[in-house]
């Protein structure tokens, strides 16, 4: 099809690029070539993607439209291919801050790391909601002060989950939960607590976990209809072993976006996750489940994974923190094995030192066969309000920042404000080049992954199985050419070491989560799925650094919109650098958490 | 092209396949379904290869019909990818040997490495040939002596390179040389001795370098008739750079398979390189001009690249050592990028202490922007004549040592028993589980990085300036999905697991070095090239776990079939384990040195 052929962009080498606040690197919009579609229309699609040969042509086109030919397959590149994100780490931990800010912590147990954890935030005086998410904190104190016992709480739990799937409601939180073992668990923690012997702060807490990591005695199905039936789940995940020994209540599976393909956690198996904020609109995706249940305090805390944004988008949609640790940090065993290089554990939780608890139960340096990356030394925050960092250097890059909607944006900047007027933190002005370019490598380094990993299984499927938003995003997912996944690992090569100059010049870069808020599901969706690559777009904008380079990045509530609808400002931090970037998420919620709202669907599980 | 689709094989977790004596796993003899053609049947198949939608059919059915297809891209594997072939050395490295018999090596300028290496091999009393191949001592001693100067060696050197074209011979040993620039090498050395400071053992030295290096102050052709158009040589290559800084006289780039995509050294553009031993006879590729003029005694060493046995096959088919590195140990900065994970610079050298030598001149911690891999501390072997390290264990697999020509098999068989009788060393049987497999997942990778690394260039390029089997190797290599060069990575991944296996019992693994001897080079293919599949797959049949792993490993010659043609031994190290491997090579080499044979082509320098 040469008579077709794009012509490719010529990259200057990367270290000629402008990184700086007056570089002449231009800012590209996301320029996608695809309506919206849903129903009948994208059956069509997907029939025609489907054609061997007319399909080939359409897929061809598809990916010269959206600038795939011009910026990657096609792009003229000096750089080697960058396959996994590997960091040099020892230079840049604890990011030059004084050491008295961290705490060493050594890798133990995760009892003893949720204890170490804990001394960093039992000295502070924790930070309110003007309302009763409760945290993980309040519901040990409760637990201790024989206020309330487990077994209570996960009574609550199960007829608030209940409540939820009424046809009235329909939430679609979960893809599957088991109430006999919910009970079980909470009955032993029930006998700790009166034996005086909870195994940490964790103990009795429920916890939900998405779909796409195992858990015990649940399949996992990763959203999808048929996963569970060619891939058997045997074990707990690490991550979810972790928690489990921590004393955690495993509360469920949550729901998610079928096989994570997509943001909006519209799933026409299992339902579509509403938005606790406003029922009309998406959770986002693909961890919609866990983000929605944190969001409508079921739990105060809940797994994802988070491949390109899948934690933070969801979390910052429906008004939670959202946490993604460096790649490497948390263990890859037991998640559904979806791509190699981007995907990571995430963690939604309600606040900033409930993200940091999970954390610590779950990080560890169990080498994961995902990479070869050994972890260094862990470092948690000392979290003392209301003395945080002095000097901290946020980096922004005006043009992209302000690519979002005017609420969004005007959010943004006052929670800026704040950080300059309370703590005297500065703001400097960066470029990020090319990350259009970035946005659009990604995409085919976690196609073409997910492509080849579950190729064996799609072969023997029935295509009915499938929804028909998966039926067209698998056959584009394998439709790249080594030669554009080589090219795309060499773009990561030099994303790399723009971020790398940027980080030598400030502390974390500083974005919003999304570019919109939650948008309304549309009836016609239901059945089908939705293709909405503009808002799909819109919300990703700011996710892939922190997968594709594999970046530590933290997403917390700063406001809503005119609709009451949850805003996220994100920072992205330096490699391994969690510490730093949990401390600086802190001091931004200590500044918005008493003006947090009550969404419109909640649960008091306590009801102190 | 469903229709068409091939069943993949279901592969066993590499853990569970046997690596031991009675393994059950089926040795899988090259099934290459590609007839030999040269002349007009190869210009036909590359003009139906770059037809636009006929040609992609053909590629189609060219990888099914080779086993691709079930193999590598429809193949049902656990195993996530290996990009680039890692090494947790520690354990390794020494491979439990004494230290006494090792040298530790504090990286330091060439010079001094060079000279750390000389003191490995001044005490013993060198082996010697039967005819006059002479050493770099041997070179050294006369200079100091004054029996010869560096500026007469280099008059003969000429005058013999003169000689080696006359219309009689055409050995087309060189793509160019500039006489001006190597009497002024050798005037600078000359006057060095003269002054009684020569800059290391190599001073005046004569070493040639293949065309695939920088080296001032010619063009880089890596065989082609456009790659110097289109990327300019600035500078030397940093293993040139470290030979030039030891004194050696660089006397010209060697000819080479064109882009080094192939394995016989027949090259339309600078004539076909003739093997000294059989000017009938092909020198093997890609590196066949380093390797032929070693063998005719106008170099005691020469460099080479090596991405898929280009330094060890026309080693053995020309009677000299060959030596690969482990991937990493030397830069590969100012080496033509023709792939990334796979390449590396080799030596070609008539004896084992010269590549020792010269190994240790161009091996360096310099990071090589091909790698992210740092080598561990370097070891020399001290080289003990007549007393090598007793009990090494030599891991041989029976059915693949002997997939080769009747006269190779004897041979080697032979010097295997030469090395239990003489020292006691033990043969271990084992098992190479699917070396079909990793050929074939290797062809996809050097296919897909080579294609990647060169589209651009390609595209702008008039067909005509390629030779016409590179015109059919191309299209081939440019055809491969994202999903077959992943999937290619996951087998290196088994590959490395089963190699480890047999290196937890064994020093290193032997192989005849290729399975034919030097064939003929017939007339039809001197303007169009040769497609020989078949030859081709006998030669590069025991090379692939050198690049594909990134394993160190060495070609001796061991004799001779009937033609008088060299048959080589390699030995195939453990990963770092350059020390011992060189060890062995030696204590082979004094067990044949005396029994080798002189070409038929060949010129003696020092004339003693």
């Amino acid at each position: 099809m040469g008579f077709l052929k794009a012509k490719g962009d010529i990259y200057k080498a990367a270290e000629d690029v402008d990184v700086g606040p007056n570089s002449n690197e231009f800012y590209l919009q996301a320029n996608v070539k695809a309506p919206r579609m849903a129903g009948f229309l994208v059956k069509v699609f997907a029939w025609f993607l489907e054609l061997p040969i007319f399909g080939s042509i359409m897929l061809y086109v598809l990916k010269r439209n959206n600038l795939i030919h011009k910026l990657v397959t096609f792009a003229e590149l000096q750089e080697s291919p960058l396959y996994v994100p590997l960091h040099n780490y020892e230079e840049l931990v604890t990011g030059g801050k004084e050491e008295k800010e961290m705490k060493i912590v050594e890798y133990e147990s995760p009892r003893e790391q949720v204890g170490q954890a804990l001394e960093c935030i039992e000295n502070i005086v924790p930070p309110k909601y003007s309302f009763s998410r409760w945290t993980i904190l309040d519901y040990s104190t409760a637990y201790h002060s024989k206020q309330i016992t487990p077994l209570k709480v996960v009574d609550r739990f199960l007829s608030a989950v209940q409540h939820s799937s009424t046809p009235s409601m329909q939430m679609s939180f979960f893809i599957n939960f088991d109430t006999d073992d919910i009970l079980r668990q909470a009955t032993e923690s029930t006998r700790r607590y009166h034996q005086g012997e909870p195994l940490s702060v964790l103990d009795g807490v429920p916890i939900a976990v998405k779909d796409e990591i195992d858990c015990m005695p649940y399949h996992t199905t990763g959203g999808t209809k048929w996963m569970h039936k060619v891939r058997r789940c045997k074990d707990d995940a690490e991550c979810v072993k972790r928690l489990r020994s921590c004393g955690a209540i495993l509360v469920g599976k949550t729901n998610m976006h079928e096989l994570g393909a997509g943001t909006s956690g519209i799933n026409p198996h299992y339902g579509t996750t509403r938005n606790p904020y406003n029922i009309g609109r998406i959770a986002g995706g693909s961890s919609s489940g866990s983000a929605a249940v944190v969001a409508a305090g079921l739990c105060p805390a809940a797994l994802g994974v988070d491949g390109g944004g899948s934690v933070r988008m969801p979390a910052a949609l429906c008004g939670v923190v959202g946490f993604k640790p460096s790649f490497g940090r948390v263990s890859h065993s037991g998640v559904l094995p979806l791509n190699w290089t981007v995907g990571m554990v995430g963690i939604l939780a309600g606040t900033v030192e409930d993200a940091l608890l999970v954390y610590a139960a779950i990080t560890g340096p169990k080498s994961s066969d995902q990479s070869k990356i050994t972890p260094p030394k862990l470092y948690f925050p000392l979290l003392k309000s209301p003395k945080p960092l002095p000097n901290i250097r946020l980096a922004k890059y005006g043009e992209w920042f302000n690519d979002c909607s005017d609420e969004i944006r005007v959010c943004c900047c006052q929670a800026l404000t704040k950080l300059h007027d309370r703590y005297g933190w500065k703001t400097i002005e960066v470029t990020v080049p090319e990350i259009e370019v970035m946005r659009l490598a990604h995409y085919v380094t976690i196609g073409s992954e997910c492509s080849t990993l579950i190729a064996r299984e799609l072969e023997k499927l029935n295509k009915e199985e499938l929804g028909w938003d998966a039926r067209v995003a698998l056959p584009v997912y394998g439709s790249f050419s080594s030669q554009e996944y080589l090219n795309a690992q060499r773009i990561r090569n030099r994303q790399l070491q723009f971020h790398q100059r940027i980080f030598s010049k400030a502390d974390v870069i500083v974005t919003p989560t999304t570019g919109v808020t939650a948008y309304t599901i549309q009836n016609d969706t239901l059945e089908t799925g939705e293709l909405d690559y503009i808002n799909g777009a819109a919300l990703v904008r700011y996710q892939i650094a922190g997968n594709f380079l594999g970046l530590p990045a933290i997403t917390i509530p700063v406001g809503y919109d005119r609709s009451n609808l949850p805003i996220g400002l994100q920072f992205i931090g330096k490699p391994w650098d969690e510490s730093l970037l949990i401390h600086i998420a802190f001091a931004m919620q200590e500044l918005c958490i008493s003006e947090y709202k009550k969404p419109e669907v909640f649960w008091d599980l306590l009801d102190k």
